[in-house]
């Protein structure tokens, strides 16, 4: 597990580097700069959603590590996953009963930091993500965790189901959080226990919702539909703290 | 109180706008369009982060109600604050003890609104904010509180110490959330209660903390500082929420 940022040099370099898929946060380039694979590059950025800035030579040269950024630099994220392993391992160490949140689905960058900041906070030993679809460990979400993203393990896994099924099996009880299920305050949420958030506009999954132990719902006294998917994960983790607290 | 978009058109327009200190939520330009006073209102929308989309003439001619765009329309937020009263008024439609979220300068406008979403679904009868250096009802407030900004009024005050000192005379207790003080469960949060969350880098201002009746801690079991503050208020919130019902 870890996460550094570093950049990227030269056009070339950074238009592959938009061909690979790599999580790129921000590009430098030489304002006035209006050739071929600048624009390409001005493209894939607007595609991808990734802030430009127009800066002079200076700055380029300041920021430059290879003195060879041909106009355009590129700030990349680098991150490793972590495995099912350091979060059990990570229980041990505190000599706690596992407490793992699973998100379902979580779009939203800014939520997926949120999220992990709040399970480092409430004292959970990693999280769970799946490979697809779903927003992954980007600079966004590693600059929203606060640094939590450096302590809380975090676990790309390719079926949700799967892994839910797995960790019954080593003892985990599982609760997802949706409308209609048992006010959270009267479950029982002791124990070695996986806390699953859905995404933000459809929920959790039915195969996944079907799969948990227990539904629990947190009390809605107003005019509108749902929380916020990390206001939602950080009220359920911390009603999780309470009951472990007791 | 209540919200809604309109359109800006026309190049004076949509400048006038910007000098005017309007929240200007987004902006449609002319795909191509580089005259002075474009240039003048893309400077503008890159000092006040608004996002610029380029279109084509149709497009604009689509969106315009004016018929008179000359290539630049402008999307706009209006809303109107609450007083004091509507904040009683709408605790004793309800028959409850008032219960306020109080923000004390929270800055950004993601964070506001995810707050107005947790206090109207939380059932706090309304939300205060000063006016001056915080975030104020922008239109991505208005998205991220998801609808809740028609519901759950939103006051705009002077003076937040002074503020909490008129609606202790009216009988309301004060917490804040900051950290050393008591862990939230061991409080009683039951009755008239205004919440009070602080600035997201520097927590609650020393004389709105003096004037507060407690200070409730949430648990923290990590290793970094602090709850994003959309997260700890409706950590808190939901602590009140629970009292409240049993």
């Amino acid at each position: 597990m870890g996460y550094t940022e570093f950049t990227i040099e030269g056009r070339n370099a950074v238009i592959e580097a938009f061909r690979a898929g790599k999580p790129i946060d921000k590009i430098f380039i030489l304002d006035g700069c209006q050739d071929g694979p600048v624009s390409t590059i001005k493209r894939e950025a607007k595609k991808k959603d990734v802030m430009i800035k127009y800066v002079t030579k200076e700055r380029l040269d300041q920021m430059s590590e290879t003195g060879k950024h041909q106009g355009v630099i590129a700030y990349a994220a680098a991150y490793e996953y972590a495995e099912l392993e350091d979060i059990f391992d990570k229980a041990r160490e505190k000599g706690e009963d596992p407490f793992i949140l699973i998100l379902d689905n979580i779009e939203d960058p800014h939520n997926l930091g949120a999220i992990i900041r709040t399970a480092n906070l409430a004292g959970a030993h990693g999280v769970i993500i799946p490979k697809n679809r779903a927003v992954g460990l980007t600079a966004t979400v590693a600059r929203t965790s606060a640094g939590a993203l450096n302590f809380t393990p975090v676990v790309k896994v390719t079926n949700i189901t799967k892994t839910i099924q797995e960790l019954k099996d080593r003892g985990l009880w599982f609760v997802c959080a949706d409308m209609g299920g048992t006010e959270m305050y009267k479950l029982n949420l002791k124990g070695p226990i996986g806390l699953v958030i859905g995404n933000e506009g459809d929920g959790v999954s039915r195969l996944v919702k079907e799969n948990c132990d227990m539904i629990a719902s947190i009390p809605m006294k107003g005019d509108i539909d749902s929380l916020n998917a990390s206001v939602a994960a950080g009220v359920l983790a911390y009603e999780i703290v309470r009951q472990r607290l007791q």
